[in-house]
């Protein structure tokens, strides 16, 4: 048996804190450009039945109970205790929270207090520069507080996000900007700029980049399809050039998400000495199917650059079926492989752990 | 076990008239350019095989028996009984017939009576356009008499197809066209145009889908890949901004046969809500490989947003394997999931019932 | 059981000369851009588990047995020795050696007596350039001599194997150059070329490519990721306007090692019939993944029109991993399609010999 007692979930976001009913559980279960059609629901969906197999058990019901059931329970619970219950049952023992989504979302020491876990900060680039610009007068003070506020979230974060490859996608130059390209465009947004207004300027975007490479600290490229984005930006070819001119400093990137670009990931993960591949994200999606898209990171990209991630926001669900998805497609495709002959049985339990925690200790510096 | 006793074929065509010889039957075996290589034969494919596994036992034959022993059967019958035979066969209990082929096929009256089954047209939108312009005089008679076809065709079929995506893929701007810029278009397509001619400017194509847009009938949107093109003009992902354009407008686009695409279009059906991903074609294509295919359509589109169809064209072989294909395939996937205890049955059996006929039913208003 | 006792290496090259250490062993297994990650090896890729489970008991080894043992093993009984057991015992009974990599490996003559194999050699058509352009003083020498020596080369060679695809991916026009063009390009890359420069001018690379063509010899398009590309340069789409330009014309075009889009490449061996599909390499690269990689080969590629490589270079332990898993996956492929009722065992023993070795008879016209 191929087991992963401790998981090190390397990319996920706080949960909820408020009470929910069935129409704002069923809204966390997909990223949607608008309501579920007429006669569908997304709890009919690889994620919605993974929830529905997982979840009950650990709030005292039996799995693939009725939504409308689960969520009695839950609110029964109250939404605090059920989260504690979800979040200790996952079998996650350290959480790195990405804090740079809008919503009203648990921050790490809230998340790890209740999941009995470590956790530590992972700071999005384009939400810091949002805040810098928010309090920033001029150009100068600006650009000099962009550089302070990302040298100082170094200092207590264990890596940086950003999405700027899905903002821009292959319009991204790969160089480092001139430093008065950079001054000509922070002068033009921030001219044009209301507050709250999000950065999209791409010689913006690719100054934080480097930014934050000179750092030092691993980089995590966020791959996943938001609305408003077409999915083949999540494709993490096109990042080519600007992997290949990071490499050899000493910083790490780590891509996030692919599907179904994950072999292109994976690929990546084996060329280039600082690149990693997630392979969470994908399990919350497929569901049923996780053990074979899981099998496709594990095609070509070496095992030592492999990271596992529940990629889970708002629902502490997603953290459970994340990571019990995750768990049980290790399990059955190393077993597979191992019961085939085609892998050793030590060779096997020593990947498992570089997947489940091994790589993302080594990677972020965690103990 | 899952079973799926009653199938809507949502997107077929008819059956040629003629009966075949063994080069004849071939040449429908795949869509290519030109002849078998020298030494090979279309015969030694995956839809080849499926052929000979499924349908000599519904002429009385043993499966697998040579292609020659099978044709000489089929002719002994007759085309019209072999036809009979095969089509009521199949399992499929409705067709919706694409009629906007230039063969000389069966229409959906016939294919019904054939199959002992319902049958529905779904009119190809550039066809109609073709035949408007046969017959209008000036470029005012052709744009009233074509809006006047477009919402005539609405009022007795079931669904628009066109392939616009695959004339013009990657180049077709989502929003409609201004009445000045169709007028030009029509202008010029018309002075141009012979008889038979096909239509391919792109500003007309557009104006066409979105005159069907406007009808509220389900659109179809071709991704197979024809002699001619290239597969890439298959992959719905160049559609994506056509397809927020059309959000919200209370009209269904159904995105056809996109392997080797078909995960970006599960894709697509997963995050816009009037889009629904078609999972035939594929299996036909594919063989031994469909449950495969399948469960990769399964893997991120809602699952009532998932369509059955053959995709068949000229044989009622093809009728029949595309959906035997597909019977066992959905079974064995559905069926592997519940005895992983992934899915409980009762949830299996009931999206099987989507994915076989309740979707299509309730998209395209069958009763 | 399916079995393929024989097989044709349609793609690889030759072996290393020299006693190779862990070091500089790991490095061959793998194209990557620099050296392992810290903490991590070369040794934990599919590839490397592939190796240590079917090189060691060819050498009288366990399987699985760790590195540092088994180079031990390699060393004690030399360089030579090893390489005879090793290609001895992978069941390659004929070898098509690409000659055309500026590392000194063994040619085609020295592989085959050490394998007791047949071998024969495939000409790299831009080396064969560049070894023109060191010894040709004018424009119209190095032309005369390039047509020269390309028609030369196919007196003995079995085929082409070109790199343009990578060098130029989706820039390359697919019609031949004109003559002025060629005569100028030629000119420019002459004047600003050092000995030993690659050649990479796309109008002399369309040139070479159509001189390959006229003679009739199949012609091998390199889709191999090297290092220094981008991945999406592997993918045989772009070159649907150059496949369909050299239609009809009696000369084949084999596209190799597709991997991560060899559904492309099989889409394309299944719509061209001159257009045939290499399933090697992959497996090398997937490892215990090879079965379902070659499965997705199998969907829609004609049996026809599938060749067996290996891919391999430097090491003989490549060329013995990918005529074991491929021979592995095969069996467990077609076997399970054949316990499954999809196939018949006749056929299915019929398609093995046909991708083993059938096909690549007859395309290079082995006897």
């Amino acid at each position: 048996m191929i087991d992963t007692p401790a998981l090190v979930d390397q990319h996920c976001h706080g949960v909820l804190r408020t009470e929910l009913g069935l129409g704002t559980f069923e809204a966390q279960l997909a990223r949607t450009e608008g309501p579920p059609a007429p006669g569908t629901t997304l709890f009919d969906t690889q994620t919605g039945f993974a929830v529905r197999r997982w979840c009950p058990p650990l709030l005292g019901l039996e799995p693939h109970c009725p939504p409308a059931r689960y969520l009695a329970r839950r609110r029964e619970l109250g939404m605090i205790e059920a989260g504690r219950r979800l979040l200790r049952g996952s079998g996650i023992t350290a959480y790195l929270v990405d804090t740079g989504l809008p919503d009203d979302l648990t921050g790490p020491t809230e998340l790890g207090r209740a999941g009995d876990a470590e956790a530590h900060e992972i700071v999005r680039l384009e939400q810091l520069a949002e805040q810098v610009a928010d309090t920033s007068g001029t150009v100068e003070s600006f650009l000099a507080n962009l550089a302070e506020s990302v040298h100082g979230a170094a200092a207590h974060a264990v890596a940086f996000a950003s999405v700027a490859g899905l903002r821009h996608g292959q319009a991204l130059a790969p160089e480092p900007p001139g430093p008065g390209q950079v001054r000509g465009a922070a002068g033009r947004w921030l001219a044009g700029r209301r507050a709250g207004d999000e950065l999209s300027d791409p010689v913006l975007l690719r100054h934080l980049l480097w930014i934050a490479v000179a750092s030092g600290l691993p980089l995590q490229l966020h791959g996943l399809g938001a609305p408003g984005t077409r999915v083949d930006r999540t494709d993490p070819v096109p990042l080519t050039d600007f992997v290949r001119a990071t490499a050899g400093l000493g910083t790490d990137l780590v891509l996030l998400h692919g599907y179904p670009y994950h072999r292109h990931a994976a690929h990546l993960a084996g060329v280039f000495p600082h690149v990693y591949a997630d392979c969470g994200a994908a399990p919350v999606r497929t569901g049923a199917r996780a053990a074979t898209v899981l099998a496709e990171v594990l095609e070509v990209a070496p095992f030592g650059k492999i990271l596992f991630s529940s990629g889970a926001r708002g629902l502490p669900e997603l953290h459970v079926v994340g990571a019990q998805l995750f768990r049980e497609a290790l399990g059955r495709v190393l077993g597979t492989w191992v019961a085939e002959g085609a892998w050793s049985p030590a060779d096997a339990r020593r990947v498992a752990g570089l997947i489940a925690s091994g790589n993302a200790g080594r990677v972020y510096g965690l103990d």
